[in-house]
């Protein structure tokens, strides 16, 4: 059916091509015109030319037409801090009333302090319980209304704007354009996957079977004669660095044939998208662009942080692997769609 | 965009319908040609003529016409035992060379001896140690081309048949008249996700990211320069019971409108697809037909089998919540696509 409704999908396209603008017409129409005109923005449309092009050798058919998004610092901004995570420390805000021994315990009491150095200090561990007590012990339900009333309330310290628009614009026309070329666009990101989902189609246009996520273990209960399904504090699967592939593998059961990432976390994403065979498209965004955005990485002789590493090795498997580095400063006319 | 490409189908199909057969002559075919008439028919047909109505008070969305199959015994035959079983004993065969010390060890010794009584006797502990043994140790690669080879030799042993042509004509029907009304058809199966995957997209015209079931762990390698999968002989996921409306969750993140099922595995699934709002379709197919199939099942006063299983409380819950049982002998007219 997907492939029938790739056909249909092709057939009006073109109808409404010929009768609204002429072929000719959309041709010229730029479908990246946040892009500069460079080698960048030309890798993308190529490639796309390419695997389109049914007499070409290098033409996908629609069913395996399949692109693989990074979230966070590749489709919007992850500093100073993970959007999620910046989730996490307002959820323990709210909830510290019930918490009183919060006040004394860490890395609770570095959260209510603003004290991020000690935060820092709590490491991988700190964090995680963190998650586990602001993500669990609800139901799914609950869970989204939470995540959704926090959408609309919360704002970035530094753009002062809501999270949903510091997504990238150039992304955004990214997705659309490959939507367009019969891809199907998924998020495979490090994130949680029930804290993106809310957001996921509105935002990018991606439904909520098409997020893949890191994500706690839920277990089916009945409330009430009602089932739900509760949330425990329990890792369920880790959607980072060698977990991309497994996790692509486990929702999609298909090789992606373009992958688009900015940090260490991304690496194996690309190598296992890019050991398929035929012509495939693996990108990095590199956040070069303090003035507009962030500056970091050690690959780029930036300072490194604690938010999407992208390390020197990294940075060497690309240029070794035609791995196209996109500068954010460079390749991009503007960064979001809130600019003038 | 899954909207779009909805809408832009929506489009298409009522001009296809419009120019090739006229409305009149397009809703005087039968979607459903191997149903006898009947109630059970028409609830089918009911519910998607009520969910599919624009201006009336039950339609959903096309983004939200999700529709769930279990598949061993609701979408194929599931005796004299599940299919992957026959795979995994095959396969244990097929291996026995390399393992000398199957030949006095069990459960191994009793599939190399055709004994099913041993077989029984080891219980499902031993039944997960004959898929650690047949299905983990390889690459998910080779493991696909195992299957897919498997299902092009392998035939059943009552039909003589290809086990993929030992499908329910009256439920392929269902799931093409569901996905002409828009919906998306999942599998959500015990049955493993790597064993479905090689055969779903041709036989039920599901492609992989729609299949959900039971798996095991996989690693990612990099073996002699090339990044592989590496199946370990660890459980990930099992797909069965509550553990249904988890994968649901996890793979799809929305709620079914229908569900369908055979087996006591699947009455969590109905249930939660039943716990939502407005209408909802939830249908269990009864075997009952020893002639054309099979007939078992205590629900029914008949034997019961290790292999899907369908007791009186699911029974009760059928009749207390709604849920339809379809009988295969009484409600449809041919079985297999092979029936003259």
């Amino acid at each position: 059916m997907r492939i029938h409704r790739h056909i249909f999908l092709a057939a009006v396209l073109a109808f409404a091509a010929g009768v609204a603008f002429g072929t000719r017409a959309l041709a010229e129409t730029d479908p990246l015109p946040s892009w500069n005109d460079g080698p960048t923005k030309e890798a993308i449309v190529g490639f796309v030319q390419k695997v389109t092009d049914r007499s070409g050798p290098s033409f996908v058919p629609l069913k395996d037409r399949i692109a693989t998004f990074d979230n966070d610092g590749t489709l919007w901004t992850e500093h100073p801090m993970y959007t999620q995570l910046a989730f996490a420390l307002d959820r323990i805000k709210a909830l510290a009333p019930q918490h009183p021994e919060w006040k004394t315990q860490q890395p609770f009491k570095a959260v209510l302090d603003n004290d991020l150095k000690a935060l820092a200090a709590a490491g991988e561990k700190g964090l995680l319980e963190l998650v586990m007590a602001s993500h669990a012990a609800m139901s799914t339900a609950e869970f989204e209304t939470i995540v959704t009333d926090w959408f609309k309330t919360a704002v970035h310290p530094r753009f002062k704007k809501p999270y949903i628009e510091l997504t990238y614009q150039p992304m955004l026309e990214l997705l659309a354009y490959l939507r367009s070329s019969g891809f199907m666009t998924y998020i495979v990101s490090g994130g949680g996957i029930e804290f993106m989902r809310p957001m996921t189609e509105a935002v990018y246009g991606i439904p909520p079977e098409q997020v893949i996520g890191s994500s706690i273990k839920t277990k089916y209960e009945i409330q009430e004669g009602k089932p739900v399904l509760i949330r425990q504090p329990e890792i369920n699967f880790i959607d980072d660095k060698a977990g991309k592939p497994v996790g692509i593998n486990m929702y999609i059961g298909k090789r992606p044939v373009a992958a688009f990432g900015n940090s260490d976390g991304d690496r194996e994403m690309l190598e296992w998208t890019g050991a398929g065979s035929g012509t495939r498209l693996m990108m990095l965004v590199s956040h070069d662009d303090a003035n507009r955005e962030y500056a970091y990485g050690p690959a780029n002789g930036l300072p490194d942080t604690k938010f999407g590493t992208f390390s020197q090795s990294t940075m060497d498997e690309a240029g070794k692997k035609g791995w196209v580095v996109i500068s954010m400063k460079d390749d991009w006319k503007r960064i979001f769609g809130f600019e003038p």
